[in-house]
C-alpha cells in the first residue's frame, strides 16, 4: 500500500516531520472578542487565516470545527473552503470536525462532501457519529479507503454528559455485554485489519479512562486516535503515554483553546511552545 | 404560551390546515438523472424549487436533507438557504435534517445556525444526534424553546444497522436497564413537560416496532414524532394509527422517494394524492 493511498501512513509521515500536535480551529465568537474582531464572515476568514499561518511549518494537522463556520451559512462555508484549501496547499493535513452521521445512502453524500477528490470541502479526514449504527458507516469507510482518506468515529468523548450513552451495553450479537464505546473501537480496528488499509480511526477524549470502557490499547496496534482535550480541558501532553499506551503511536493530540486564546500577538510563540511540549512528551 | 412561541402549537396549526404529510427533499444525484438534469449546484436549486412549488398550498412541512446540499460546499449551502427562505416565506414549515451532534458549546453554534432568528439557515426545526449525551443537547433545547423552534432527537431509526446501538442498555443512573432509544424518548418528553413548552421531539422510523424498544405511546402525550419511512420504505399512511397510537396526534409523516421519483411532470399530482392518502388515514 503506497503512502498516498493509506491514511495511517500519511499520519506517520506527518508525525515524523511535525510531531503529534493538531491545532483545533474553533472560531467561537468569544475568541473574536479576545482577538479584537467583530462577529462576521469576514472575521471568520481572517481568524482562520491567521491561525493557519501560525501553524504552517510548525504543526502538521489542523481540525476545523465545522459548527462555527455553519453559523454563517453559505458565507461560512466559503470561509471553510478557503481554510481547507489553503491548509492542504501548505501541506497541512485537515481533519474536518463535522461529526456527521446518517443512514447509508445519505452518509455517501457526506463522504463525497468531505472525502472525495475535487469536492469543494475535500479534507484529509472527517469525524463521524455512530448513532445510526456502525454498518451505516461502511460506505463512508470504503470511500475513505479508496482515496487514502481517514474517518474518525466518535467512541468515548470527554464531555461529562456522554458517559451514559457511551457506556451503554449491547444486548445482541457477538458484542453482547460490551460497552458501546469499546465495541466501536474494536470494530473500526477490525475493519482496518481486514482491509489491510488504515482508513478508520476513533475519537477518544484525552480525559477518558480507557479501562472504564474496557478498551485495551495493547490490542489495537496502528489504530489512529483523535484525542481532543489536551491543554485547556486539563490533560497535559506529558500524560499521553500513561493515558494511551501503545495507541500513542498514531495519537492525534488536539489542543484548541490553549492555543487560540493566545490572541494574535502570541499565537506563533504559543503554537511553537505547545508543539515542543508534545514532542518532548513523546520523545 | 402563544402559538408563536411553542413549536408543538405550530405543528398543530399546520396539521389542521394541511394534514400530517411532510415531503423530504433529498436531492440525490440518481434523482437528477430521472428528472433529466445534470449533477450541478444549478440543478440543486432548480430541483429544490420545483419540489417546493409542488408542495406550496398542498403540504405544510418539508424536510431538506442537508447532506445532499453539502456535497456542493458553499454553493450547495446557497441553494439550501434559498430553499429554506422560499419555503418559510410561503408558510411551509422547514425541518432541517442535519442530525448534528456535538459537545455543549459547539451545539450552541449549531443551534444558532439552524434555529436563531435571522441566521442564514434559520429553519423551524432541526434534527440532532444524541451520541454525546442528551445533556449535551440542553442548550440547543433552550435556544429552541426561546424562539418557538423544534429539535427532533434521533431515537429509534428504521435502518437495519441501527438496532444494535439503539437497543443498547444504560448501566447507570435512574434509567439503568432501559434501552437507549426509550430513554431518549422519555427524557425529551419529560423536558417538554417540565418546561411547559413543546420544543423537543424525537425521530422514530415508520417501520420500527415501539414495543421492541419499550416505548409506550400512551405515556407520551403531545410529543412530536418525526417519522421517516412512509411510502418508499414500506410503511403506508394507513399503518400510522396502528404503529404510533396516540403519538399520531403530533406525527410528522415523511415521504421522500415515493414523491421525488414521480419526476417533474407527475410531482404535483403525486403530492396531492399522497397528502390525501395521509388525510384519509388520520381522518
Amino acid at each position: 500500500m503506497s503512502v498516498e493511498s493509506d491514511f495511517g501512513s500519511k499520519l506517520d509521515s506527518v508525525f515524523a516531520r511535525y510531531g503529534h500536535l493538531c491545532v483545533g480551529i474553533d472560531p467561537h465568537p468569544y475568541l473574536f472578542d479576545r482577538w479584537g474582531f467583530d462577529d462576521s464572515p469576514r472575521t471568520l476568514r481572517e481568524f482562520s487565516k491567521r491561525v493557519l499561518d501560525a501553524c504552517v511549518g510548525r504543526v502538521g494537522i489542523i481540525k476545523p470545527q465545522v459548527a462555527f463556520f455553519e453559523r454563517w451559512g453559505a458565507s461560512g462555508y466559503t470561509a471553510l473552503e478557503e481554510l481547507i484549501h489553503a491548509a492542504r496547499s501548505a501541506d497541512v493535513l485537515v481533519i474536518a470536525d463535522a461529526k456527521r452521521g446518517d443512514i447509508g445512502s445519505t452518509m455517501q453524500a457526506y463522504a463525497q462532501s468531505w472525502l472525495s477528490p475535487g469536492s469543494p470541502l475535500e479534507s484529509d479526514a472527517v469525524t463521524v457519529s455512530p448513532y445510526l449504527g456502525l454498518g451505516a458507516l461502511d460506505d463512508t469507510m470504503s470511500i475513505a479507503r479508496a482515496h487514502g482518506k481517514g474517518v474518525f468515529v466518535l467512541a468515548a468523548t470527554s464531555n461529562p454528559e456522554a458517559a451514559g450513552v457511551q457506556t451503554s451495553v449491547l444486548t445482541e450479537g457477538e458484542d453482547a455485554g460490551l460497552a458501546l464505546a469499546r465495541t466501536i473501537v474494536s470494530r473500526v480496528h477490525a475493519a482496518n485489519e481486514s482491509a489491510e488499509n488504515t482508513a478508520g480511526g476513533v475519537v477518544i477524549g484525552a480525559t477518558v479512562s480507557l479501562d472504564e470502557y474496557g478498551i485495551d490499547p495493547d490490542r489495537l496496534p496502528g489504530l489512529p486516535v483523535l484525542a481532543p482535550g489536551f491543554g485547556f480541558q486539563g490533560a497535559q501532553p506529558s500524560d499521553a503515554r500513561h493515558l494511551f499506551g501503545p495507541l500513542t503511536s498514531r495519537l492525534v493530540m488536539t489542543e484548541t483553546r490553549s492555543i487560540l486564546e493566545a490572541g494574535p500577538d502570541a499565537i506563533v510563540e504559543t503554537v511553537t511552545r505547545r508543539a515542543q511540549l508534545v514532542a518532548d512528551a513523546l520523545a
